[in-house]
Formats: C-alpha cells, sequence, structure tokens
C-alpha cells in the first residue's frame, strides 16, 4: 500500500508480477475522505493490457483447467480463512475511505463470507468435475438410442470485472468467487478513489499463494481500452453509475462482438409500508429503523440504499416525524476513526457535491425539506473536537417530502448520499394496494424493494405485483425484523442486481453466478457418446454387469457394492433375479409397519380406485425388498446409504408378481476432503413381464480405497 | 393471403383487428421465388405501433394473466390441433417461397410440433399458478425465522418477435409458444420476402378463436419504429443477420433504455469427423448423409446448416468424392410444385447474387471449387420441363475446398445457400484431436456443431473442448445415425442459439425459454410471508394440525387424508405419535426383505461404521413405518403414493429408539383436465428426543372433490 508520506503509486499486479507506471506518467490522486490528505497517486499508463488478457486467457486458463470445481472451491476456503487474519490492516486502510467500522465490516468480512459461502456451494452443489449438467435427460427418439440433454462448461476467455468505489473489498471477492469456481480467470479493475484498499486486499490474496498463476489480475487506475482486448470468450462484469455502464455497453466488441456484459447500476429502491403497519406495531418500528439505516450505513453510499420510502398517506407525518427522530437521537457525523461516530464521510468532496446538487434539482421539483439539511453539519474529528467546519466529505442525513408522489424527479433522480423521499399512496377498496405497486414500479427497475406488512394477503399483492421490477424483495414483519439481513445487504446465497434502471444483470445467487461464467450447451447424441462426454451414466448406455435375470450370472464378476472409489467404474451394475410378492407378503407388510391402507388391505376399495387392478403391494414394500435384492450384506467399502431421489411408482404389483431390480453405477463423486466420496445408482425395478415399476436413484457413501473392513 | 391475380397487400393484425396501409402506401412486393411472380404487397405505413404496444402491455397482460400456466398451456395444445387441420393451405402458400414439401413440413409441422411439445413442457414441468419457484429455499438466520429464495413472474411488457424468411411458421411459433406459456403478449414481425405464410398461419390462429385477446399481434411489413415505444418492461427476440440484430442493439431503448434483448443470428456451423470414422464405418457414410442434406435442405438456407466440414487430412479427398457422388445420385433442382424435386429456389434473386458474391469472394480468398458450378443449373419447371434458363432464384449445391485450414475466410464468411467447405486437421500423438477443436472454434460462436465418431476419448475431447463455443453439439455414430433428429433441426426440448457470432441467444430449451420471459426474482422473509407469497408451504410456517405429539389431539380436527382438493389448504398437517423401533422389528424387517446388510445384522461390524452406533434401522423400516404413522386407511381422496423426494436419512435410529412423523401439505396442483391433482406433503421425521432422522417429500394423487369413495 502507498502510504500517505511517501505519496506512492498504487501498483497493479498484471501477468503475475505487481507493476508500475513509470515516472512522470500521468496519474490521479486519491485522497482520505474525511481529511481530504493525498493518500496514494493512481495510473494504468502504459500498463500492457493485450499482455493481461492473453495471459488470462492462456496461463490462468490452463492452470484453473487442472483443479475440479470442488479443488478450487477449497482453495476459496483456505483463502478466506487466510484473509480473516488480516483483517486488521485492512480495516486500517478503510477507515480513509470514509467507512466506520460497522462500514469496514461490510465491506471486508462481508467480502470473505462470500468467499466462505461459495466454497460451501459448490462443495454442496455442483459436481467434483469441470462439467456441470444441466436439467434432466430428454429422450428424443422413440427406441431411446437418441437422447439429449444441457451442459454447462467455463466460458474460454476472461472475467473482467469493473467495481464501484463504495465496496472496494466485498465489491471485487463477490465477482471474483462465482468466477474462480467456475474456472474463469479474472481481471479485477477496482474505482479508483477507494482501490487502494482492493490493492491491499490484492496484496494479501498474492502474497496467500494460495491461488494458481493467472487467476487474479488487478488493474489500478484507467482501464479505458481494456475492452479493445475482448471478444466472444469472455465477459464484463460493471457495478456504478448508469453512464458509465452505457459507454461500456456502447464498446463495439460489446455492442457487436459477443463479449458477455452484465451490469449492475445504482437504483431508485423503494420501502412500502403496509396499511396495517400503523404506529405502535412492531412493523412500523422495523421500518423506520430500516429506513434510518438504509440513509446513513455508508453514508447512504449504497447501491440498494431505500431512496424511496412509500406509506399511506394517513402515515406520512407519522413516519416523517419517527424518521427525524431516530436520526436525532443515533446519528453522529463525523471522521470515522473519532469515538462514537455513526455514519461517515461521503467518498469523496466531488461526490459530496454531486448529491447536494441532485438534492437541489429535487427541491425545485417538488421535493420539500422534512428534515436535515444542506449546510455543512457538526461534524466530530478524528480527534474528538466537534466543528461545523471540515475538510472532509460530510453531509447530514436529508429527508424530503412529495406531495405529488407521481412527481417524475422522485421516481428518476438519484442523490447517491443520506437522502430518502417520503411519498405517499392511497389503498382502494377491500384492501387494495395497488397505488403503491404502481408507485415502486416507476423507479423503471430497481435492485431491492422492502414489503413492510404483518398482512399475508397485502404481501402476496405487493411482492408477486413488484417483483417483475426488481431483483430481491424483502418481506419485514414482526416474525423476521431481528432476523433480517436487512434491505441494504445482498447475500450470497440470493441473486443481486434488477431489471431497468438497475442494469439488468445479476450476481451472487450462489451457483447461478458461476453458471452465469459458463456456456450452456445441448448436447445429443447416443447414451454410451452422453456417458463419455459428462462422465455421468445415461439409461441405455452399457453396463458392466455382475448378476443373475438381465445379464445371466457373470463367472468371477465383482458385486459393484464390494468395489471402492478406485476400482469402481461409472456404468458397474448388479441385476438381480425375480422375487415373487404373495398376497401373504402384502398383509405381513401392512401388519408389520401399520400401512394398512386400504388399496394394501381392502379388495373391493382398491378395485374402485382408478390406478389399481386391486390390491396391491406397497411402494415401500417394493423399494425395501428391491434393497434386499441388490444389497450385498458383508462389510466392505459401501458405508451407508444416505438417501434417495426422482423415486417413482410406474406399474403397480399386484398378488402373484414378481420384482427384480437392476442397480447401476451412475454418479460418482469423490471428496477432496473426505476417505469416501457420494455414488449415485441408477435403480431400475421391473416385473416378470419386463414392465418397469418403479424409478429411482440410490444415494450412498463409499470409501475411496476399500481399508475399514479389509 | 392475397393472391397473385389482385396483388393484395397483406394485412397486419393489431389490437385484435385486421389493418391494412392506405391506398399509396409505400410498399414492397412478395414474390414467387421459383417464377419471380408478384404474389402481394407489403405495407406497414401509418400502422400505430404504440398502440400496438399499448394494447399488449394493457388488454393481452390483463387476458393472459387471468389464465395459469398450466391453462395456457393447454390452449397451446387446442390451438396445435386445430392447426394440424389447416396443414394443406398452408404448404400450397409455402410452395411459393420456394420450399419443398419436406421443407414446408421442416416449417409448418414443426411449428405445430412446438406448440404440442410446450403444452406438454408446461402441464408436467411448471406449477398450475403464475408464481415459479427457482431453486432451494435458503436459509438465512439461525432459527429459520428468515429465509429467501427465488421467484420468476412474467415480464410486464410485450414480447416482439422479429422473425427470418426462411422458417416463416416455424419460426413465429418457436418464439410465441414460451412467451405465451409465460403470460406474455407477442407482437410478432415476421420477414418481408415470405411474411405472406406468417400472415395466413396467423389467420388460421385468429380464425381458431382460441387465443385470449391481446396475446398475438402480426405486424406485416417494416417496423423500423417499433422499438421506440419499448422499455424495460419489453424483450425483442431476433432471429436474421447480424448486420440487422447490431443495428437493433444500437437502438437506444436496447443500449442504455433496458430492453431485455436476444438474438440468434447465421453462424459457421462445423461438422467434424473423427480420425476413427475413415470409409467404410457407419460413421464415414452418417457424416457425408449429414452434409448432403444440410447443404440442400431448404436449399441452404438454414442458419443451423453445415459450413464447414473439419476432417483428418487423410480423408480429405474421400470425403470431397463422396460428398459429391451422393450430390449427383441425389439433388433434383427446381420448382418445388414439379415431381421429383428434391432441391427448390433460394427465398429471393436478391438471395441468389448474394451467395453468388460470397462464394466468388471465398474462390478468391483461397477456396477451390471441389464439386459444382456457379453457373445457372439446369431446372426442373412446374410443368416438369427441364431447362438451365430460370425466372427463379436456383443455384447448384458447391462444394469448396481450401488447403489453408486457417485461412481467414472459410471461418469468417458465410454463403447463406447450399454451399460448404471442406478443411483438413492433423491429429497429434496419443489421437489428441485439439487441432479440429481449434479450427471448430474459429468460427467464433457457432449455433451447433456436429461429431461424427464412434470413439468415446474422441467425443469427450471434441464435444467439451467445442461445447463453450456452441449452442449445440451433436454426436453421431453408428448407434444414432438412424434416429437422430439431424445437425440442422433445433427440438423444442433443448436450446437453440449460441455464443459470439450466433448471436448470443438462447431460445427453446423447453421452460428454459418460458423463463427467459420472466424476471428472477429473490424474496426474503419469514416462512409464513413466504409461504402467502408463493402459495408453497415453507418449512416453519404455521401449521393447521390434526394429530397427537406435536400439537396435541385437536379435538374435532379433520385428518388431511380425509380432505379433497376442495378442502385442503396448505399447511394442513398431521403429526403422529411415537413408535419404537426394537432390534425383533429390525431383525423381522431383515429376514422379511432379506436386506440383510451388515449395518441391520452384525453388531461387531456396524459398530466400526463411521456413521452408526451400532446395529441402526433400515432406513427403508423408517418410511415404511412413516408410512403406517401418518396414513388415513380408509378409502377417501387420497388415491395414490405415487412417489418420494428429496430423501435424505440424517439421524440414525439404533434399537430402542423411537420415531415420530409431521406431514404437511406444501404444494396442491389440481390438473385442469383431471377430476383429480398432485399434492406434495412434507414429512419429517424425529426420533424421541426431537432429532430429526429423515426428511422427504411424499407425492401424492388426491380427487378435486371427494367423490370416488363418499
Amino acid at each position: 500500500m502507498a502510504t500517505a508520506t511517501s505519496i506512492e503509486t498504487v501498483p497493479s499486479y498484471i501477468q503475475d508480477a505487481w507493476w508500475t507506471p513509470a515516472d512522470g506518467a500521468r496519474s490521479t490522486d486519491a485522497r482520505d475522505a474525511s481529511t481530504g490528505e493525498v493518500l496514494a497517486r493512481v495510473s494504468a499508463e502504459g500498463l500492457d493490457l493485450a499482455a493481461a488478457v492473453h495471459h488470462g486467457r492462456t496461463v490462468g486458463q490452463a492452470a484453473l483447467g487442472t483443479l475440479t470445481i470442488h479443488e478450487r472451491a477449497l482453495k476459496l476456503r483456505e483463502l478466506a480463512a487466510y484473509l480473516n487474519g488480516r483483517r486488521e490492516e485492512l480495516y486500517a486502510i478503510s477507515a480513509r475511505t470514509g467507512a466506520t467500522k460497522i462500514d469496514s465490516m461490510v465491506d471486508i468480512d462481508g467480502g470473505i463470507g462470500v468467499l466462505f459461502t461459495f466454497s460451501s456451494k459448490g462443495r454442496r452443489e455442483l459436481p467434483n468435475a469441470n462439467v456441470i449438467v444441466d436439467g434432466p435427460v430428454e429422450v428424443l427418439s422413440k427406441d431411446g438410442s437418441f437422447i439429449g440433454e444441457h451442459i454447462y462448461t467455463r466460458i474460454p476467455g476472461v472475467a473482467v470485472q469493473i467495481n464501484a468505489f463504495n465496496f472496494p473489498v466485498w465489491g471485487m471477492l463477490e465477482k471474483f468467487a462465482p468466477a474462480f469456481i467456475a474456472g474463469v480467470p479474472t481481471i479485477v479493475k477496482p474505482a479508483t478513489p477507494s482501490g487502494y484498499l482492493a490493492e491491499a486486499a490484492v496484496r494479501a490474496i498474492v502474497e496467500s499463494g494460495i491461488l494458481p498463476a493467472g487467476s487474479l489480475q488487478l488493474i489500478s487506475g484507467s482501464a479505458r481500452n481494456l475492452l479493445d482486448q475482448l471478444d466472444y470468450r469472455d465477459m464484463v462484469s460493471f457495478t456504478g453509475s448508469a453512464s458509465t455502464a452505457n459507454l461500456l455497453k456502447n464498446h463495439p466488441n460489446v455492442a457487436h462482438g459477443g463479449v458477455r456484459f452484465t451490469s449492475e447500476t445504482d437504483s431508485l429502491n423503494a420501502a412500502i409500508l403496509g396499511p396495517d403497519a400503523v404506529p405502535g406495531t412492531p412493523e412500523f418500528d422495523a421500518f423506520i429503523k430500516s429506513v434510518v439505516t438504509e440513509m446513513t450505513v455508508k453514508a447512504g453510499q449504497k447501491c440498494t440504499s431505500i431512496r424511496r420510502a412509500i406509506v399511506p398517506n394517513g402515515l406520512r407525518q407519522a413516519v416523517i416525524d419517527a424518521i427525524g427522530a431516530r436520526i436525532t437521537e443515533r446519528v453522529v457525523v463525523g471522521d470515522p476513526r473519532a469515538a462514537g461516530v455513526t455514519m461517515g464521510a461521503l467518498a469523496s468532496l466531488e461526490q459530496l457535491a454531486d448529491v447536494r446538487s441532485a438534492v437541489e434539482t429535487m427541491l425545485a421539483a417538488g421535493g420539500e425539506l422534512a428534515f436535515g439539511s444542506l449546510d455543512a453539519p457538526r461534524v466530530t474529528r478524528a480527534d474528538g473536537t466537534v466543528d461545523a467546519v471540515a475538510d472532509g466529505a460530510f453531509m447530514s442525513p436529508v429527508l424530503l417530502s412529495w406531495a405529488d408522489a407521481e412527481a417524475p424527479a422522485v421516481h428518476a433522480l438519484e442523490a447517491f448520499g443520506p437522502v430518502t423521499s417520503v411519498l405517499g399512496y392511497d389503498t382502494h377498496d377491500g384492501g387494495d394496494v395497488s397505488e403503491a405497486v404502481r408507485l415502486a414500479a416507476l423507479g423503471a427497475g430497481s435492485l431491492v424493494a422492502t414489503v413492510c406488512t404483518n398482512d399475508p394477503g397485502v404481501a402476496r399483492q405487493m411482492v408477486t405485483g413488484i417483483a417483475a421490477h426488481h431483483g430481491r424483495v424483502l418481506v419485514l414483519n414482526r416474525e423476521d425484523a431481528r432476523t433480517s439481513t436487512g434491505h441494504g445487504s445482498p447475500v450470497p446465497h440470493l441473486v443481486h442486481g434488477g431489471p431497468g434502471r438497475a442494469g439488468g444483470g445479476e450476481e451472487l445467487g450462489g451457483i447461478r453466478s458461476v453458471k452465469h461464467h459458463m456456456q450452456r450447451t445441448a448436447i445429443q447424441g447416443s447414451p454410451n457418446m452422453l456417458t463419455a462426454v459428462t462422465g455421468v451414466w445415461h439409461t441405455g448406455a452399457d453396463r458392466t454387469a455382475a448378476g443373475s435375470v438381465e445379464f445371466g450370472a457373470v463367472a468371477g464378476a465383482v458385486h459393484p457394492f464390494r468395489k471402492s472409489l478406485a476400482e469402481l467404474r461409472i456404468g458397474d451394475a448388479f441385476a438381480s433375479g425375480l422375487r415373487q410378492v404373495t398376497l401373504e407378503d402384502i398383509t405381513a407388510f401392512a401388519n408389520s409397519t401399520e400401512d394398512t391402507f386400504y388399496a394394501h388391505t381392502n379388495a373391493a376399495a382398491a378395485e374402485r380406485n382408478p390406478f389399481f387392478p386391486g390390491i396391491v403391494a406397497h411402494g415401500y414394500l417394493l423399494v425395501s425388498w428391491a434393497a434386499g435384492l441388490f444389497v450385498e450384506p458383508e462389510p466392505g467399502p459401501v458405508l451407508a446409504n444416505y438417501g434417495l431421489e426422482n423415486l417413482r411408482f410406474i406399474t403397480p404389483v399386484a398378488a402373484g408378481d414378481s420384482i427384480r431390480v437392476t442397480l447401476t453405477a451412475k454418479k460418482i463423486t469423490p471428496r477432496v476432503t473426505d476417505e469416501y466420496g457420494e455414488v449415485c445408482w441408477d435403480a431400475i425395478l421391473h416385473n416378470q413381464d419386463g414392465e418397469i415399476v418403479a424409478t429411482y436413484d440410490v444415494l450412498t457413501l463409499v470409501e475411496k480405497e476399500d481399508t475399514l473392513y479389509k
């Protein structure tokens, strides 16, 4: 990190080496948000961006390609644990951006949390491989010899990530994590005003030595020509202003060259108060608390902040009074390094000027100042003194009220600071809240909205009404007011982004964002060929059989339950002989399980049932007997049957019918961190006529080597 | 339809009424492809496009919104059946576009087939509702009071569909079907040269009276200003040339206004012959047949046609000879209305000139004419006479050969007609086919590729190598050569589209394309609130209980198995008492099922197992007993348990432990066409200490009204 005394240039990290521009390069100053002091210079002049892209596409793709999804996911966990140990130094740097300790934790701990979540989701929800199968197999010919399905494979280029100034660490890591799991190298370009914090985080990552070569590169400074280097193999993920997003979208390589482009831009997020949430209810309190939090955290410089509070007309004044009271009681503006400060500075004096100018425009367009002022606020300095004149980018929270809830300015202009507007709506007959829905939609596409109500009907009407205009909707009521992660906080499990003004993009959402770094491709062919391509056994593909009926006894064949993962192969199978089910068996099963459903016990009633020929065997009898038919009882590498999937009963089994089972190793997932792995077996039950009785997947844990009972 | 004698203007269908321009409007001629005769005039001059968009957003959205997904899906089936009865008149019109009978069937029957497939998939794979839940619930607070998940709701605007000239019916219906199922009104704009056929199909659809008001509008003629009317609520799906796609993408409402835009453009699709597929193998024959089919069907005017045949260098001449021989033997060029003709005309004389000019450029850039010629071919006329001079847009198939397989022209220039190039590649040590993969990728993004091999290793290397550059990959071998639907035919079950040059879009793919007409939104809240929003019961939400342990006996409560769909509500539950499992029970179950796995029979071995405390009950015993605990045995509205999902065994049950079950109505899906529907029950097993033993979903069929056993 450049320090304030030496005024160094923030370096870039390119082709696995640190890089600084030549002396005399044009540079921009990065300043302390609270004091205005110059902290560092920023310049990427002379940086070989073509080499960076080439390095990612070659070295980065090759190094990441030697790892499976699970191996990459484990590296993320290792990295997260490492960064946890370096948080204190990052907090210190973060304070210079104007962030309070809580703001810094949202940024730094939040970013590390994304790594942990993606590591865990990558291993739990994705295969330990590099091809992800999407959705079910489609049988495309009558005889099953021609089938189709979809796979995801990583895009063959780089992920360029252009971030906003407000969350230098979280913004970087929440984009990096899914790209890394997908196996796509990242080139990150932080915003210049706070890029020194991103650089410090990248320095820690590089020092950890955890990441493969070429998987992360950093551009400190302008990346104006970076898009010239990209084509359809690459992807750009942008967070920032709509105007910059539009500039990037207009680049020929994006507009016509097939570069995948996704953006997340600020939006005029709404919080809607339900008609039931009157003063005195827990919902009213939760609403006020949420609005004040979103106005003041990060000094309101969050793309998810609440900009429009949409409340029943009758509650407008009550809401304004309660917000004002809470701000007065709780908010202390100042240098985040001073004790007691709860709201820091805006990122820069330029940012402050922009916000003030936006508020002035809104006042001229019909907004009235309901709380706060545009005058320089009384500010607590780092040394604890308080005065009204400061060099930093300080501003007091401002609440606007609008007589005309449809004034275009309130739905179009964003003051990117501690500024919120209050708008009123009327309910109509029968509790219809469509007016609130309509007002929220006037934002023309938002990242997030809060619906604050304890009325299920209101929740349903509001959420389904506004969902298509939003990337995320939070329902706040007495049940989740204390446990909610809050309106303004994207969580890694859920998508972040929104339509229209919010940029039209989608980030996070767990493995959804991993897949955004991959191409979905339909594949068609014979079961054998799709088995070869995906590594997953397909119905109709060859089996290697040990068993009796379907394949005949195979001399010397080993039951697949006797094979460890080291020996087991996709397609290894066992086929049982037939076992007859008698009426006595069904009756005995009914008696022992106490499942005396009429279809198993009452011939007259069973015959009237449209699906049964008369008394039939319990489905649970069939799968229990099937286990008896396929199991190899002696101790061996199969440790447990931990579950069942996709069980469907197709043809009923009546007394006198017989069943047999065929079990085939379908999917094998060795765990990187355990001495065993998951094996998913295709199970199919037939009757004596060869009709399919039931199909399902049996989930087992199997040792990597046959050691426990050897 | 306008007829040739009167030279009428092809009308538009706007705001649920037919519309033709005023006399004297500027118009374009539509001509018969084989004779050049003027068939009709086309003009949209004076059409009120703003009114059309407004009509869709208001009347169309409202009418479609009164139906559920299943109800809309059923209307598609009804429409498909109706159109089946009007195929003959559409074939007759289709012949005027230059299409042979087979070409017409691909277009017309293929389009009707898409309606059938989407109708069936919409009902089988989507809920009978208007909110689709996407993926699992994410628990976001330790106590489970705050959870999140994702929903899809339809976009609140219109789907504008701009189609290419080559498949006027299929191109329209394959875009219309998913939009309609999603509940989004369509405005279709066919290509002018063959728009009279699309208009005939729309006329039949309107005459059927099946569709709700506002759900389909047709613009015949230029729709130049249509995009001026659109915003982030709307979507544009384009099929056609890359240059037109780029023009549309540059429209401010697309570039900056958030209009969702997807395009499918022509690409330089490859067919790769594996090194194993030498002459004499079924794969070689299948490859030759496929290349000739793709060159000549629709006179090669398919965006999926094979433009590059990539073959082992040693087989280049054999491939050229075999293709030439098959064309000579099979292809008869002429008016599709003449008997024996197997390849019709290009769509227009302009099209013919474009194709010839592209071939000439390729010849100048290194391509050599290996078969065929640019001279006017001998043509069979409608009356059966044969001559070399014709007024129609006829051309003979042309095969080019390239000494330099990396010549840029062959990977960049497309002759959109019966034209294919042959390129050679070398294999490297150990059968490495990376050179073929690299050549295929030089197409810079394609709709589809065929990989022709019977070697699983070659299939795996080629398919995973080229997948990220393609929307679809077909593996052709002896097993699927006869049953394959072919390289050039998108199927409704699988995605159609591709990255880069192919436009970057994704159509079809079953319900994937339905979801492309919807917004994915993360929703967060308490279990009760998310239950209210989605109509699906969530763990932690309130239950209405009839049962014993968890809720205590409820006086007068009705067991939920006694409720028909008319009475059953989400959250209706039954909780059982405890039942103890003894060692004798486990032994008896092992004996009766013959499942004598050591964990249930051998104490010493079971104790060594890392997951078990000693002998444990079979998982199948637990679910069988659970059924005994929850079932209401007397005949009633629950007709059958047809399956089980997501079964996971969490805590093992040892001898002496007890289990109890809680069953809760989670999801209710009444069938529109049957007297019953599906009910999915949340099942959870606890032991005597309140630990979770197992969780799963029980799938049942339940009567709409309690009639069968009443």
